[in-house]
């Protein structure tokens, strides 16, 4: 049993006259925030917002670089080269880390975006590059990648680079047996009952471990757990998360 | 008499497949590069390339925060509030921060570039948004401005916000009386022949003047002077300039 | 008295993953939409949709080209160049024709956004530079300007050009003596009590003219009345003006 | 044998201060310009230049559509939905359109460019999606794709969508006996000896077919020949091969 676990949820994704998230309102519930950095959503006075917010409310701050395409919103998977995604994460970081600096916030982690989380996940050499960002930029920073299938890759590339890694859980997403998540357009994929979405963060949190779709177990050694604050159901139902942890003596606290 | 000058350039405008400048020739003739940011010009790829030359010539390095305008180069006025102002500032020298701390050069200035560089010279709050930005990212950098006409509220604003500057002048470029540059549109503003050009920038290092369109000497304070390497002929020019400053006994040098 | 009068209200600013307006809810109300052409905001997938929407509605579509400035939602003046002006509104243009072209709808008129509109407004050479480029593409064309200070010299360049240009006013702002907008920085530029607004568009449609912030009467030869749809207030507000404008026997038609 | 042939190359890829390609010096020899729309290269005022351009040397004019992503030049595969690209091809297409219609060129043809046009190549679902995009907005518009391997599914495509399609081929690129081109990466993937590559191209254009990488003939029925402009050489190569045609009586008109 794990004794803690940290609450993560993307943040900042505004973008200009745009409006995406009710940051302020979940906020109270989480304790990591995943700030995006302007390229795939966010833009300077989004960050400087966000951030002062998070500051404010005590909370890790994570940088959330993403793809140069606000159109797709970064989910979209574009054919970067290694190098290439080494760049636009050193770039994404640094730009974030002044609106620390000017803030005073903690930055404690990097959290790759949408498509290229899983371009990462799908390629040791892009999860190479963004590691090598980070470590080059700040060794002290941590990368958050998934829990499940790719676990070991990721800690033998953490191990090659000094990286330090944390891995993250999905309630609302179904697994499969082998530890990957249930592709989107799957029926069942999304878990869109609060009562079985605040369960299954309990059984990540207490037990390290998920039923699969198939109603097996899966082990997931997460010390992070990723929510959403999209909608007013959604800060609702980080609330809800939050508190069954508490209630159940497990320790709510950044990574 | 001076005894010393800082050479500074443009440099790092490239941009995905296309290229401007002739960055590589230039930098054994100057001691300041100003590096683009990504928003008027630059990528983080030209940024990491263009920042690891400069720490191979071991040249000073400054960000050149613009407009996000890569279509007009950052070059046409964008009316932005001077709380945007401040926010898009911190955002670009954060991002070029990072590519130092990766390569290992030395930051020390920024430089607006174009017509943020301007926006700054006629609007005060825009100047102090762009002093404010420096100093609360790291209140060594020095801020690169305009010798000349505006240099007394400068050194005012600098004051208030505990702001290093430092003053740079134009030696192919038409001083009116007043301190101020002769505009672009007028007869005689750009200064095409070599030899009066070094003949200016000599002028400018030595005896802190330079001979205005009507004939008069102008009272120049200028710290640092401001080459181009944008052809082949200005390469030849710059390394022109910096022979003749040395041959007479000026100390060539970053700020 | 006019005994008609068009309703024009700006759609299809959505972009990407982000929404802005409730287009379907006010298209029943208004008679002719002005569509985002991907500059100042909307995408290509939005643009189609709502050319979709408006044709299943039969309202006259337009385009509403703006600055190329996504970030600052098209409203911050930048100082193109005349030139720029025209090419730029030439490419918006062509852009949503091809849509119409595509889905069927009408294109009746050119609108331009923001900053681009006020603008043409400022400086009679980008009027005409937005002038030409709807000429040039389709004389056809209506181009939507302002009704009350500027009316006469755009007239005067409707007649050098040979463009059809039609007048708007804005029922929920104050106006100056001389015609013109209160800023919307003074008090009482906006006017938010609905009744208010109800009757001031009544007044423009019956009457031609508008009460002053001062008191006096000004005169106003509109044939389009500008509404929202941002929000459910705003789109309630629309149906009661149009309600309210059929209840007194105008015809509320398209241009 | 052909007994005639048309000559495309890439055009108007130039943006804002930074410029690609020697336009005007390739005009005169080749006989349809495939010119960018802002997306993975050009603007407006580019486009326009290009359009008048290409009108004065009396040339066939072709939308050339491409990735939203200007940083990487269009070149990087995007993973965009059929549905992305039928929208994102109609604007462009329309966007180009407008200027053919203000400078009176003639519009003839669409040539996918760089990622997109591989894209197309490799999943039929995006083939059709930009056969869909022409043959709606203009049915006389030619979809220019590859002669090789992917041709009889492109003709399938087209009786299917009532689509006309010519097909391209490269004389400076190696090809695999299955008419595929050689990848990149690989040795001899390029042919860089002008005299070689201007018997390619009259091997094309006379015999229909061009000898693979590995010393067989594949047949390629090709109605135009891929050329390019960027350096003097280049420009200096396109002279030849059309000399060179024209020596063997080959008529070089457009399609």
């Amino acid at each position: 049993m794990n004794g803690k676990i940290d609450l993560n949820c993307d943040m900042g994704e505004s973008f200009g006259a745009y409006r995406i998230g009710m940051d302020e309102a979940v906020m109270p519930y989480i304790t990591s925030a995943n700030i995006a950095c302007g390229w795939h959503a966010g833009d300077p006075v989004v960050m400087d917002r966000t951030v002062k917010m998070a500051a404010k409310y005590d909370i890790n701050l994570g940088a959330h670089p993403g793809y140069p395409d606000l159109m797709g919103f970064g989910r979209r998977k574009i054919n970067l080269t290694p190098e290439e995604v080494h760049k636009y994460v050193v770039y994404q970081i640094g730009a974030l880390q002044a609106f620390t600096k000017i803030n005073g916030g903690h930055l404690s982690h990097v959290k790759p975006h949408g498509g290229l989380y899983h371009y990462a996940l799908e390629n040791d050499d892009i999860a190479r590059s963004i590691g090598k960002a980070i470590v080059s930029v700040d060794p002290d920073l941590y990368y958050v990648s998934m829990a499940g299938k790719k676990t070991d890759e990721m800690k033998d590339i953490g191990k090659e680079l000094g990286l330090k890694i944390v891995y993250e859980a999905f309630p609302d997403r179904a697994y499969n047996t082998d530890g990957t998540l249930v592709s989107r357009n799957k029926a069942g994929a999304v878990i869109s009952n609060p009562e079985e979405v605040v369960e299954r963060a309990l059984s990540i949190a207490k037990d390290m471990r998920i039923r699969s779709i198939n109603g097996e177990y899966v082990f997931l050694e997460a010390q992070t757990i990723c929510v959403h604050g999209d909608t007013k159901g959604a800060v609702h139902l980080v609330k809800h998360i939050r508190e069954a942890l508490e209630a159940e003596s497990i320790n709510v606290i950044p990574i």
